[in-house]
């Protein structure tokens, strides 16, 4: 169906490729968009209008189609997806949505997806307000799933999500060379909602334990290559396919794969990119462009690249135990999909 | 037990008086305690120290008193309160926590019980996150309660409090009287809450609708004499007892019972104070101090007494269908020390 991740397209996938993708779930995923633009909790037209724009600029939905690949990919044949798998891709997009909108605030961030952030637009009182409000209502689809095992993954998401920001905010700066502390930081951060969607469906649905273990390292796996394919976009990307400018992560301290690629080299780059770390050059517009200068000049752009593949290999290594359907492929097809994105 | 709340004492209440009210559930309530401090979704050390420092920083318990005495008073003569009972305690705490959290940063206040707040102390983006996590974990919470009922009830609470916030947020330097807004903008800020907690154990302990519908209305109509009173201590209070200075409220422009009863007179004082608030003299010093002292010598603070103490009245009246007990007794004996408190 697609091309082998090791090799990635030189064409950017489009909203085509998603599209065909998503086709196995595409009735489910608009009952899911009905859910998401649906004021749960609060009739207040201002609040509603602002939850609407939040959900219509320009998501791509991604969290939901594994939710509900992963879900269908763990029926059997025919089998029709529950109102328990519905409400358990709402509530992965309502926690994604709920942090980006938190995010924004913490980063100070203007711009995402081309679009003004709620943060800018209005300030960040009402920012840090709804996006508490989408955390509430995600609390409510969590508790009326009513299962514990769903409950406890949820919850180990959401206190991973807190706790990979916090790690992040602490190591701001911090430019020793620790792989291990990257790759927990990006499954708290990124690849821990990740396998929370694409495997409690599995759970929901009575799958086999081994199924809902394969569904659940694809998952890891996936986010991993999202969190790090991203972490190289703001390198490589530009401003108008990002939707903001690129190396905000350098600017903020913030160092990434494709950075401690280069600083784990013992050679006058390293040096120099330490030299911008340490005295905090990298925050500004001269710094951050010396140091996305060297990153992109000493193969941190290649090795990064790299790694992803590794991470899209182990993903698609996860799913040979799933038996085969239109759901799998989907799923076989997002990690393509999430690989060679560029935005 | 208490004197009657229609002659609020001129002594304030001290930790004695709570103590003696919270004994029929004070081997629960350390129980609570201890869900409290324990880290439930995340096992770094500076997280762990950083919620023991906000549960440790002198918070009454007044939500946990409510929901262990709610439950207790719900049940027979005799029978003990069950672990469903304490998870809904704890859920109710964490909720007012996070929302405190929160406020803070929305607030951008520097004191919080005479301490340092999250945001003061370190940063908008830590508290935010901190925030986050209590949230997170009162999700938990209500997801292990696994009762649709319950949870509709605090999904509705969390919604109010975004709700309550933004509305509160958008009505900023309005100086038109409309109790109404008043009424229901305390509602979604503090009483939704206290109404979940005094009546949700009663729900879980399978009591009768009689028993369940005034529980709810204790916890209304106490929430609302609780909001008042607060409201009426930044107009009265010294900023030793509050520990944060008085006119808080006034300065951001927030404008509550004291000043409405001022406002709604067709007078001198009353035009003054409109002016005030129109010109935004109030944010500083010298307005907030003039609007202050219009309000205590124009009867805004008498009038917010007999307000409170209305509602101080009919949650007691709520409570008459309830079978005498221990619990019943302190439950009441809650509502003078709400009303009388200084702090």
């Amino acid at each position: 169906m697609t091309s082998a991740p090791s090799q990635p397209k030189s064409s950017s996938p489009s909203q085509e490729d998603l599209k065909a993708i998503i086709a196995p779930v595409q009735a489910e995923l608009a009952i899911v968009e009905q859910w998401l633009t649906t004021n749960l909790i609060d009739d207040n037209p201002f609040v509603g209008e602002l939850l609407a724009q939040v959900f219509q600029s320009g998501g791509k939905r991604i969290r939901v189609a594994i939710a509900l690949l992963g879900s269908k990919a763990s029926l059997k044949e025919g089998a029709e997806l529950g109102r328990l798998n519905i409400i358990q891709a709402v509530l992965t997009e309502l926690i994604h949505t709920a942090s980006l909108v938190h995010d924004d605030v913490i980063d100070a961030s203007a711009l995402r997806r081309g679009k003004e952030t709620v943060n800018k637009r209005f300030n960040d009182r009402l920012a840090v307000l709804l996006g508490d409000l989408l955390f509430a209502q995600a609390s409510i689809c969590l508790a009326r799933i009513m299962n514990p095992v769903v409950v406890g993954i949820y919850g180990q998401v959401l206190g991973d999500l807190c706790a990979g920001e916090i790690g992040q905010m602490r190591s701001q700066f911090v430019y020793d060379v620790n792989w291990e502390r990257y790759i927990n930081k990006s499954i708290a951060k990124t690849a821990s909602l990740f396998a929370a969607g694409s495997h409690a469906g599995a759970i929901l649905n009575a799958a086999s334990n081994e199924s809902v273990q394969a569904l659940k390292d694809y998952g890891v796996n996936l986010g991993l290559c999202f969190q790090i394919v991203d972490d190289l976009l703001d390198v490589t990307g530009s401003s108008s396919e990002l939707g903001k400018e690129p190396g905000s992560d350098l600017r903020a301290g913030v160092v990434t794969a494709p950075a401690l690629f280069v600083l784990e080299r013992d050679d006058e780059p390293a040096k120099r990119l330490r030299e911008l770390i340490k005295t905090r050059q990298i925050v500004n517009d001269e710094g951050a462009e010396e140091g996305l200068k060297i990153i992109r000049e000493n193969g941190g752009v290649e090795a990064t690249v790299a790694l992803a593949t590794r991470y899209a290999e182990l993903a698609k290594d996860s799913l040979s135990v799933i038996a085969p359907s239109d759901a799998r492929d989907s799923l076989v097809a997002l990690i393509d999909y999430v690989l060679v994105r560029t935005k």
